[in-house]
């Protein structure tokens, strides 16, 4: 049985929610509250698709719906992009919750709120959860799954499963946490990069070729503990024995949110390119994603170590 | 007019840079300290192209000496793979200072040792630098090059020029500081990874996804600063005044040193493989990222955004 997917906001993530289903041959049914934005998103999906490298005729499997209702008739997962704000988000879900059949689970791709926060008081808060892409997920495949206290276990359960199922990798959390996990560990990295170029050690180009040219590299290849489970002879817990002091101190050292400033941000913007150039630098960004993705995966066994 | 490098130590990382320095057609004189070790050096190095595609050709511009003196002559650059032990590093360079010609450079890769520790009191001193690489260098790119507070800027110059010359990406810190910028970021991360495996949020696997198939794939193309550019319509000032706040805040709530617990150590060892097969893994790890590197190279462009 082909599966039903509403997407709900037609934005970048909700454009790339939309590749994501169908072409993993899903019928999507799209609405964005906006009449304008509804009438333009098949030739943004065209373009979006041929940034990637995507097979266009995936598209027809979309169908761009005029209602809230009409979208989520006969869906069985609603993949939510809206603003990040709490009182939409929570009149949003009042009413999805009010018009879905029962089995539908509602996801947001919220990176800000958790869900408890807008579907707490909601009869079906059992079938909504945080669903939290990176962004864009048709060419990033990483989808936290995050749970509010009151989520059905197996729903937590069909959502692993359908994202596997479209070729994403859910990272299941078991419970709500401020930030999910892949901002968490950002913000340190953030907190810290930033403090260190405020201080003058390095610039904003060194800080990023230490990582893109450097741990970025392992980084995507295997994760952080994969990784120095191959940096001492004994593995992690040799690893861990030998230089685990040494990243504590590192680690008690190191900058958190006070490196947060104004000043420094005026810093690393000044090293940056134009903002007016941010929308063809992020295409260019998703194509060599995409060509990233695509030499990870041609080769079988590479991305699981 | 060829360029003679010696290499001090061949271990892993020893004979990593071997294979940099001999394949961009520079001289190598290798000399380690055991004698048995010597004797197989080339056989290992032999082995160590094999894994990542080098060219073994190369190898022939690599003397393996049998004494310091000899490896000395005529360098005019000396990269040092020694054990990171103090006594060991403060005896070493007394001895590569009274032998080594006046403008020989002396350079450690050390990560854990600052060169103020071991080269404070030397004649020399100026000459004397950290160029910490990401293991093993002749897969992985990045070369941190740190100062003591007595190395010359024009040393740092040379460094400089002669790592872009061998294909290397040198990141230059304008002074010394406790675990140069890779490590001080890898340890942020690790403590609020460990932290949240600890808590039972997310599995040792969860986490190195989130990494693995998501940040560190952006993290890969571009740093983390011009990562975030790319994240708020109007570049790194609009992200940072959109997100900064939350950033701040989880960065503040996140683990710091006494994360690192015998207790995790021993959770996230239960997850991966058994300690024997690191050798075989790092292999694999090593020809992945040859091959990682030789995607990101082969189109011109993709690694500097």
């Amino acid at each position: 049985m082909t599966r039903t997917i509403a997407i709900i906001g037609s934005g970048l993530i909700g454009r790339a929610w939309t590749v994501v289903f169908a072409r993993a041959g899903c019928t999507v049914r799209l609405w964005d509250a906006a009449t304008d934005v509804r009438a333009g998103v098949i030739a943004q999906l065209v373009e979006t698709c041929r940034v990637s490298g995507d097979d266009p005729a995936a598209l027809a499997r979309v169908t761009v719906c005029d209602t809230l209702e009409a979208a989520l008739e006969g869906a069985e997962w609603v993949q939510e992009n809206g603003p990040e704000r709490l009182d939409i988000k929570r009149d949003l879900y009042a009413r999805m919750d009010a018009i879905a059949a029962p089995a539908t689970i509602l996801a947001t791709s919220s990176s800000a709120l958790i869900a408890s926060s807008f579907a707490g008081e909601l009869a079906g808060r059992a079938r909504i959860l945080v669903a939290h892409p990176v962004n864009p997920p048709h060419v990033v495949p990483v989808v936290e799954l995050c749970p509010s206290p009151d989520t059905d276990p197996q729903v937590m359960d069909r959502a692993e499963a359908l994202m596997r199922e479209v070729a994403q990798v859910p990272v299941r959390m078991t419970r709500e946490i401020d930030g999910f996990v892949l901002n968490r560990l950002q913000a340190v990295v953030l907190a810290e990069a930033l403090s260190l170029i405020e201080q003058g050690i390095v610039t904003p180009e060194g800080l990023d070729d230490t990582i893109c040219h450097g741990l970025g590299r392992r980084w995507t290849l295997m994760g952080p503990m994969a990784t120095i489970n191959l940096n001492a002879p004994g593995g992690v817990a040799d690893y861990l024995e030998r230089y685990g002091p040494t990243m504590a101190r590192l680690a008690d050292s190191a900058a958190r949110g006070e490196a947060f400033t104004p000043e420094v941000a005026r810093l690393v913007a000044a090293t940056m390119p134009d903002p007016a150039q941010v929308p063809a630098l992020s295409q260019d960004r998703d194509r060599r994603l995409a060509a990233l993705a695509r030499h990870l995966s041609d080769k079988p066994g590479l991305t699981d170590p």
